[in-house]
């Protein structure tokens, strides 16, 4: 049997859906859940709360979706506005620019000879001093041109599965505090797993990673209870 | 009088500030917005409305603000334990961490004697060699590590200042489509200021950028005032 003697890394490279799905869920496993314990603190019925819980999922969902369809496509817009202006400043103010790359060279510890070399190496094709540039003087990747896309439509449904959660119980029940409780105990669970995922995926503690996720929708549910208890109670 | 010389780079720099007060009131203005809209179209009063409206902005404002807490102490604490691997890796798999100092300066464009001395002084200090590895490797910058707790307080506080733009109508009125109709002129508006700043940050035009953001909003509130509406008619 050949041995498989490739190095591999073990740093995290987590996929774009499975980090679309992180954003998205963590969003909809949280705010539609502390809408309803909010709710359920100043309502006896449930159907309020599965309206108010269903508007919610739909505004955030599309909020979240859209929103992400329009970051991506002006990460993409702007990236091409600064590509043009590096070309443009390559061109015009070739000194300057090749100050920079000089600078770049100088921060990494190389010596005043291999800078001079390095630098005149690099500036001697204008596509590789641009993305030279790009990369590190402005820090700035392509961006996948079909990202947007997929992302917003990931992002959002993401949202719906998250915030369906926490808003099913109240679809069993008349009473929103028996709602609630069941709310409560299947989020809190779902948040604790999502949260043990989440932070094995960035390479984190998923114990202590889990359980933050958890009191972050926590604090958010209690916190919206006992406003509209407040709200309730003047 | 002394002239200036140096050089400004029109490049974008927006400051941490800004960019968490992007976030918190995107959202904010958008999805309380869209969850009043959604409430509108099903109760007639406003009472429920406003009522759902300051549990949602207590629950987002939570939400985004304490994620964006734990999404910046996640940062650091991914950044700590890449940065120990780096030290581990450079120290106990020197010659395949050296192939990836040389790849970077092959793909720079440098020639092959140029990334040999390159490759030599970089990894003559340690020190450099693991930054070089964190940055162009892995792409990773050191996080600030004040930046957690500001962020969250900042995410936070522009989400419920956005989130009470289209709520406020509802406080002024008994009846929810009166309520609807100023709540709808004044986010719509908003939303379009917001995105014409927003799109000045990140360099892309002003006025399509205000569009898009404003039609994000009504898209969101359309669609929720839709579903309530058909649940409401079922």
């Amino acid at each position: 049997m050949k041995e498989n003697h490739t190095h591999q890394e073990p740093h995290l490279n987590s996929s774009d859906l499975l980090k679309d799905i992180v954003i998205g869920m963590s969003d909809g496993l949280t705010v539609p859940f502390a809408l309803a314990a909010g709710l359920s603190g100043a309502v006896n019925g449930t159907g309020v709360i599965i309206l108010a819980g269903i508007a919610e999922i739909a505004a955030g969902s599309i909020a979240m979706g859209l929103g992400g369809y329009l970051a991506g496509t002006t990460e993409q817009d702007h990236y091409n506005s600064e590509l043009k202006r590096e070309y443009y400043e390559v061109e015009h103010l070739a000194e300057i620019e090749k100050n920079e790359v000089r600078k770049c060279f100088k921060e990494w510890g190389l010596s005043t000879e291999i800078q001079e070399k390095a630098v005149h190496e690099i500036t001697g094709n204008k596509d590789h001093w641009v993305q030279f540039m790009m990369k590190h003087e402005l820090g700035l990747n392509e961006p996948d041109p079909t990202r947007a896309k997929k992302s917003a439509f990931n992002i959002g449904a993401s949202y719906v599965a998250g915030g369906l959660v926490p808003l099913s119980p109240y679809f069993f029940t008349n009473d929103s505090t028996e709602g609630l409780k069941f709310s409560v105990i299947i989020t809190l669970i779902c948040l604790f797993i999502f949260g043990y995922f989440k932070s094995k995926l960035t390479g984190v503690n998923p114990l202590s990673g889990g359980l933050k996720v958890m009191m972050i929708g926590a604090a958010a549910a209690a916190t919206a209870f006992g406003i509209t208890k407040l709200i309730e109670s003047l």
